[in-house]
């Protein structure tokens, strides 16, 4: 019944893994259309100009610029309308001196133009003829080609998350299809005597697995390809087994161990033979989370999580969501966004270790407030009911009732 | 080029839509395994007590709680160990007066015991004797049938998004498959005379389709299924034939427009044209936002988008977003949280009209900035180059830099 821990703060664990982690992601070719969500493998530079040509940013008037100099409203110039650009296709029409032509936003300039007046600053006179009511200086109102992009610059970094407009962007240029880094493949092994499929009808003493699926939901969140290998019972060599399968086919591995401290000893004993280095960091300085493993092995990450559902999805967040964002090679994670909450309760906490409470978020009278469940984290529930996290930091006692507090929703 | 404008701020036009929508979603039958991100269609209650049994929540002792009554440090009280309980099973061991049996987290406790001592309150004395070093109360460290979740109790109302923590609690229960709402199939059509498909190479006066693929995106990002329609130019009869295949094909039809004043002016007599009730809203008051349209045909909202990307983007998250969750029936849409950021600009605004303005992040000197990317609205890449938004609200005359700002990210 001794464990051995060489308890560090979650910071400092994910540091020593990832200095270590040399993994390359494969490259894959994504049509751009369906890939927001994956990462790019490389930079991107623009093939041409956008716009690739002179665009209007209004509606309105080309006209030469020279001619509008000195209008105002008490002394307008006169233009005489000489046609129509066309959207979509090279203008028919060109100005000369005193003229201007009817042109859209989007659309290009007439030959001759050199600006573009809004319909605002105008006044219809008849059928031929405009009133300037003020002057437009040269390339005004005009979006010049390459303004959005030029040919040749950079248009996305390595490692960048694709968003909805990213792929607009590169739409916009023509670029159909992207090299993006393939999803980390991430092998879950649960082990733990009690453990059913949730198919079966659990015996005396039986639970049903739930951390194949908490775990797989959050790896798919963060960009990652669950590979369930399955539930093995607390036997040395069907976990060593179902190891070696779980970093075969995987990128990753992630241990959820049984809940007895027989199965977490043997879920160590197996990750500590799996091969070099080995394990890095056991046990975090965090609440839950304590019985944590990581390790490297062969170059692949393996982690060793609580086998009570509150502590897996905590210390998942913590080490493994990181690690899927370096295994795909994401170098601009996203911020995760948080909401401010008044706590309803003190949090006590011991300075020197973080705590991750999990909050309910209810408003009352216009206020938001952060209500602390301290349910056991044996119990799922616990985080079914629970909207956020509040994160006690590692220099701080704890946070008082009262305080406006950030909450991570989840 | 007149133009008819009914502008109301985004929070009332969203209110007109969804005020009348009669919207049901259809339902499905998912697997539980893979319904993280879908909407539950009913209430969920609970088959079952969870746990099943008394679980020890400690790795330690089943005792009778009456045999540690008094126990301290200095006056232990001695207790025979009569076996263990394994995982996974029925209890072989049955404990008297006296008597204490090894129990595990997570496990069933000995028969005949009503507590459990952890551990650290015991010490070994010899193989079959410990120490007890301080008392428990009946029921102690044990987690009771029904304490996490009791049979018949709801455990998650109708219309939730399912996170992975709930797909666990379900799976905890033996719920393997959910009754989920049908995504909201969203119908797109882009118009607009001077667009071409992004694998072609534009001609003069041309540019490639940009806002299929952002709103695409951002339609999936939301729960829904976008439906493609195509590239419509601006032919009345054609945008019509177009119009109604949309709505035929989806639950909901978004309608991108051409960027000119013309093309917006016929996309908006198609709109008007399709059916009853018809137009509700035309225009925001909202920067950037203002030539939009909101519409309802037979139930289904029909949405007239600006034509350049980043308005369309804005405008998707204040009308369309919402609209796709209420037609998926989800009735606790997440929270979107912020990061708190230095705004490093001025940024002037009309009381009266909110304004949405992107915002590029930069971390410097331990302060996180957020600089105001003043692009124009029809360059793509100011969305590309931001990395979230600031919301000038309604009844501000403008934000002031070296203020803290919420940025949205995006």
């Amino acid at each position: 019944m001794t464990e051995f821990f060489n308890v560090l703060p979650s910071g400092d664990a994910l540091g020593a893994l990832t200095a270590r982690l040399r993994h390359r992601p494969k490259v894959e070719i994504a049509p751009t259309a369906e890939a927001v969500g994956r990462v790019t493998a490389g930079s991107l530079t623009s093939p041409e100009d956008l716009p690739a040509f002179p665009r209007s940013a209004m509606d309105g008037y080309s006209v030469r610029a020279s001619d509008t100099f000195g209008a105002a409203e008490g002394q307008p110039a006169y233009l005489t309308v000489a046609g129509e650009v066309a959207m979509g296709r090279a203008p028919s029409v060109s100005i000369g001196a005193g003229e201007a032509a009817r042109t859209f936003t989007g659309g290009m300039l007439a030959r001759g133009g050199d600006a573009v007046l809004m319909v605002e600053q105008t006044q219809a006179v008849d059928d031929r003829t405009i009133e300037v009511l003020s002057p437009v200086a040269p390339g005004e109102n005009v979006i010049q080609p390459g303004e959005d992009v030029r040919a040749g610059s950079r248009i996305l970094p390595a490692g960048h998350l694709l968003r909805p407009q990213d792929v607009g962007g590169l739409m916009a240029l023509g670029i159909t299809t992207v090299e993006v880094t393939a999803r980390p493949r991430v092998s879950i092994v649960s082990t733990g005597d009690e453990l059913v499929p949730p198919s079966s009808k659990p015996g005396p003493g039986q639970v049903r697995d739930v951390n194949t699926y908490t775990v797989s939901g959050l790896i798919r969140e963060a960009g990652g390809a669950p590979v369930p290998i399955g539930l093995v019972a607390d036997d040395y060599e069907a976990q060593r087994r179902a190891a070696k399968e779980g970093l075969d086919r995987g990128d990753a591995l992630v241990f959820s161990a049984g809940s007895s401290v027989s199965s977490r000893d043997m879920t160590a004993e197996v990750i500590a033979s799996l091969g070099k280095p080995g394990v890095l960091v056991h046990g975090l300085a965090h609440k839950p989370g304590k019985p944590t493993i990581v390790a490297l092995v062969g170059g692949k990450p393996v982690f060793g999580l609580p086998g009570n559902p509150v502590s897996a999805m905590v210390v998942f967040e913590l080490l493994v969501r990181p690690t899927i964002y370096a295994l795909s090679g994401l170098s601009d994670p996203p911020a995760p966004g948080a909401v401010s909450a008044r706590l309803t309760r003190d949090l006590p906490s011991q300075a020197g270790r973080e705590d991750h409470v999990h909050v309910k978020l209810a408003r009352r009278g216009g206020v938001l407030y952060a209500e602390p469940s301290f349910g056991k984290s044996n119990l799922i529930y616990t985080m079914v009911r629970a909207d956020g996290t509040v994160i006690v930091p590692l220099d701080k006692g704890g946070l008082y009732a009262g305080e406006d507090v950030d909450v991570q929703p989840f």
